[in-house]
């Protein structure tokens, strides 16, 4: 056992962290400890002396969040969360980091690592997150007041995530925004994997932050009066934050300390000999000093915690609040979409699905007050601003509408972190084919298993003129692709309700809506009270007996099957026409459904305005295909569909082919 | 016929532009005349008075760049091209805007329309493809001297495209790397699709550029003297220059002028009528008066060109240069590949194929001098730096490697950029997981038809303890999604040879390698004279007769399906091995190499560290299937194999499930 300086220094807590992120790197011969050693200081004091947090209760609604964006330095966060208390990340924990079911993944992983509020690594995600969760913040304090929510939104980020694209939208927002309670550590350490980050780099990166509307400041990341000193004034900004740290990477380190050697490798025991002595740190690995450790655990705010929870007993309006933050939709929620679903089935509208999801949400949102979201600046394209939503503003957070600009994956990530934070359903919007910029944070939704809803119109070719660029052929398969993500392609106003209802229902994914530009006839007969789309795919229309061909289309395209069935059975054939709203739901149903719709021996023909990609698993490799082959091109709709034989006479072609 | 004013003027030759854009969107009813209208000052005191263009000659190799990356906007360019006297651009064209097989779709296509010098339209792409234009340019003056290389680029930009987060990437590398032979013109219309652009955007854009290292001004972009001044200036900056353009969007309207209202919709009969009053237009929709189109015509550098062709002719390296910049491999170039191929398979070296590949890329560099990329910030992980190779920086254009930082977008969009511009075949690396931040421009490039490389390593759960936000498992599957995209897994250092044997032979479409992190075995016994992946699979190896099973693997599990093999054989079966390095290549055999591979009625058990998302393409429904079935996790390579079941045993025991 060591000696600490009595009494335990600022000093001692970061090396604390940069100890057992040396060892815990080491063991697992595998690790970035060059972060969490130059950022240990700045760590130090935020958590100490700025964070509020309860170790007891890693879940408390009014927690200041903190984010590590550079997600590679796991061990920072690791080291803390242990340090401070976090009952199940034991030392243990730390020494099976990165090892097969371990709690210390080698990036912070959300809903497997208690004290983790968003999962990092892939660089940018993390800020851009962020962003979300102050948002929220603001937006659920503007509902229910100082007494409930006041809290901030910590960040530490690297300059990798500053030179990710992402950032620049994220930082754009949260400057347009205002959101003061945001405060972004940039560990300005000038070293990235490949060197000097000169090497790629010559932004004046505060001026860059000034330029979207940040309060800056530059302090040395090892000086702990200045970090002090920045957090406190922080605290009081009325923009957001960035503080520029200009640590050393590998503090401590003798020989790699400020060289990119110490980035992502383990540092050798050589090194760390020498570290541990430079330190003045004289442990043995992993084991930390009684009155260290006695010092980070006198960290937190559990009285904070405490009165919040008083005050909370004694809320006005408490239980609506414990409804909107749990995230899990009540009666009137579920009521509304069952109301609505049978109304859509009386009513049968024809209508573009795009529009039918706008009536949807319209009819829904007063019933649904954590429902949150917007579009990256097509508003009136994805019709998902409903009629007098109120708009979030700076400094006005008690809307519902958020206009994102063009955004988009600052808005999927901005989601994530907003769905993260608790109190919203976000849904976020744009056109299918941009689906493709917002993809590193939908897969993050997945992997999150977070309920953002991913409204995305203007499907297929059927968006007409707009041509290629704006024509998603390959975007359904490559969603579809993801562990996790729903998506679904409704053929009607009908089909879209249900679409909605089980987005909103769903609490453990995303879920894309993809959704069509054109007018879609109303094709169901039943009342709607049974959510028919909620097995993927089902019997739209069937003769008596077994089929001789079954059609299956999705979206747009049913109308066509429905079509095509009518002049095969003017031909005396027996057809079965599925309608497969959610070939990711219809998978999960297993074999015997799917052998159920498409009976063994039976031809099938299936219909898409898109790649035949992925449908195999559905038709087989001998099953008949209408649909796109490549690209799209620029024309009216309907010149398109007739172009690329996306029509009921190639249906009927190609089952007549099978059926020969 | 109206009476334009006498001489003509800078306004009668924008309002030109102005008139057929109106009529053009008027008479396809779909369209956007705001952008057009705002612009046409700006783009005719450019295109008459600073650009170097032949209307003879669109492919000039030493023209200017002009890329519209509000693309939207095509009827500017449209109305510019058949103005300046572009042969194909006839008024018939302009007013078969956006229909089907016109040259002039609703967003500019590269390929398809010439003077169109990039696929634009998704918002930030234009503006980061310049990026590599510019880089190239510079590149190719560094081999080739000012008197063959000595062009600018220039870029119309929107609010859109500035909102994107690629463009930070974009302008930040512009920035660092020094081109000052770059100008953005920034159409500054106050106006965005959902209204003024104050609705989501606060930053002050010239600080931005600032920031990043660029020179900046503002101007009235209706002010012709004002835009020529400063055109002027750009062309001696030292830095790249953004000039922001303070315009009226739809300028003329008389009532949508200066509203969201002009900018994505025809503007109404009425509304041109004014729109032509307010302009002192009273030509007839899609006349131009002889006078204006006379000084349209007499615009343009003809006589540039033809001394440019004149020292060519005497330039000592014009073969050279004539061979670089047609981007054809050459019999150098060719037998460079076959030479490498043909030492890999006589050496049969263990490695990783990312180990491999740079290998491949070591020994063939000194034979194709176009070869030039670079790597997201992965130098050490990618392994596409060769030894001592010259690193490109501001002001030193000789090398052929340059370091991207973490901004995998901004290079893919370079990486087009680079292709677009000619001289250069470029490859870009990053994690394959990082593809999901790349995508949108790996769609243009293969929209495009651009054959860059994509170097993507570390694929699969092998990459080991960074975890599932590095672990591709959709990845291979989306990318496969993509047409004319060619995604290579190869399975041993030969097969690596291989595949950047077809990514640099091709010329019509970009490639993906994906790569192992970890060590392969050496599985080929020929003499690599001939390029099996061809045929994107091919029998490894075989038993005597027909077999009672195949199977098929990829990349690293390839050398599982040899294991598997042998144990079944032990069995007393006859087995089939098929390595199946491109499935891409596969399916474009047909049906009958793929019957030929794997016979019908015969068992097939595929194996890749992969979501089974799409092969059933390859094995159909009922194949078996040994790969990852969700997100992977943390932990050392070889636990995650055995964890996920992706083992020899496994594939043994699928085949003999399906054998018995």
């Amino acid at each position: 056992m060591t000696t600490p300086s009595n009494p335990v220094s600022m000093s001692d807590m970061a090396n604390a962290i940069r100890a057992l992120s040396m060892d815990a790197v080491q063991q697992a011969n595998s690790g970035h400890p060059g972060m969490p050693m130059g950022m240990a200081d700045v760590a130090a004091v935020l958590w100490s002396k700025h964070m509020k947090f309860d170790p007891a209760a890693p879940a408390w609604a009014d927690r200041d969040r903190f984010v590590l964006s550079a997600g590679h330095g796991s061990m920072l966060l690791y080291s803390i969360l242990h340090l401070a208390g976090f009952e199940d990340i034991s030392m243990d924990e730390l020494k099976k980091f990165r090892q097969l079911d371990s709690l210390t993944a080698g990036h912070p992983e959300y809903g497997h690592t208690p004290g983790v509020e968003a999962t990092t690594g892939p660089l940018g995600q993390g800020i851009s997150m962020s962003v979300g969760m102050a948002l929220a913040e603001r937006m659920m304090n503007a509902r229910y007041g100082d007494d409930l929510v006041d809290h901030r939104t910590w960040v530490i980020a690297s300059d990798g995530d500053l030179q990710e694209g992402i950032s620049h939208e994220a930082i754009s927002l949260a400057g347009h925004l205002g959101l003061n309670r945001f405060c972004v550590l940039w560990d300005d350490n000038e070293i990235s994997i490949d060197g000097p980050t000169d090497l790629s780099e010559s932004t004046d990166v505060l001026k860059r932050f000034e330029a979207a509307g940040w309060s800056v400041s530059r302090i040395d990341g090892h000086d702990h009066a200045a970090i002090d000193a920045a957090l406190q004034k922080a605290r009081s900004s009325d923009k957001p934050v960035l503080i520029a740290c200009r640590t050393t990477i590998g503090y401590g380190a003798p020989t790699k300390a400020g060289t990119a050697g110490s980035h992502g490798a383990p540092l050798g025991a050589d090194e760390i000999a020498g570290a541990r002595e430079a330190l003045g740190w004289t442990a043995a690995p992993f084991e930390i000093p009684e009155e260290i450790l006695d010092a980070w655990r006198a960290t937190g705010s559990a009285d904070a915690h405490q009165a919040w929870q008083e005050r909370l007993a004694g809320a006005d309006r408490a239980d609506d609040f414990v409804a909107q933050i749990s995230g899990e939709p009540g009666e009137t929620e579920i009521a509304a979409l069952d109301a609505w679903r049978q109304k859509v089935a009386a009513e049968k509208p024809v209508l573009a699905s795009r529009a039918a999801s706008g009536q949807t949400l319209a009819a829904i949102i007063g019933d649904w007050p954590s429902l949150a979201g917007g579009s990256a600046d097509l508003a009136g394209s994805n019709l998902t601003k409903t009629p007098d939503v109120g708009i979030v503003k700076a400094g006005d957070y008690a809307g519902q509408y958020i206009h994102f600009g063009v955004r988009e994956h600052g808005m999927a990530a901005c989601a994530n972190g907003m769905s993260l934070h608790g109190g919203f359903r976000p849904h976020v919007a744009t056109f299918l084919v941009f689906a493709d910029y917002c993809r590193p944070s939908m897969r993050l939704s997945s992997l999150m298993h977070q309920p953002v809803v991913y409204v995305m119109t203007h499907d297929s070719i059927g968006l007409g003129e707009d041509g290629p660029t704006h024509q998603p052929v390959e975007t359904l398969a490559s969603l579809r692709a993801i562990p996790n993500m729903h998506v679904f392609r409704p053929a009607d106003a009908l089909e879209t309700a249900e679409a909605w209802d089980l987005a909103l229902r769903r609490i453990d994914g995303p879920s894309v809506l993809a959704l069509s530009r054109q007018k879609l006839p109303f094709l169901r007969s039943d009342d709607g009270s049974t959510n028919l789309s909620a097995s993927g795919a089902y019997t739209l229309s069937d003769d008596v007996g077994s089929p001789d061909i079954v059609l299956v289309a999705t979206g747009s395209e049913v109308c066509l099957a429905v079509e095509a069935a009518r002049t095969l059975r003017a031909q005396g054939r027996k057809v079965r026409v599925v309608s497969a709203p959610c070939l990711d739901l219809l998978l999960e149903q297993g074999d015997a459904y799917l052998d159920e719709l498409f009976p063994a021996g039976i031809p099938v023909v299936a219909c898409e305005a898109a790649l035949r990609f992925g449908w195999d698993q559905v038709i087989g490799r001998k099953g008949g295909f209408v649909g796109m082959t490549g690209f799209g091109a620029s024309a009216p709709a309907e010149d398109l569909y007739a172009h690329f034989g996306i029509t009921s006479a190639a249906i009927v072609e190609q089952a007549e082919a099978l059926l020969a």
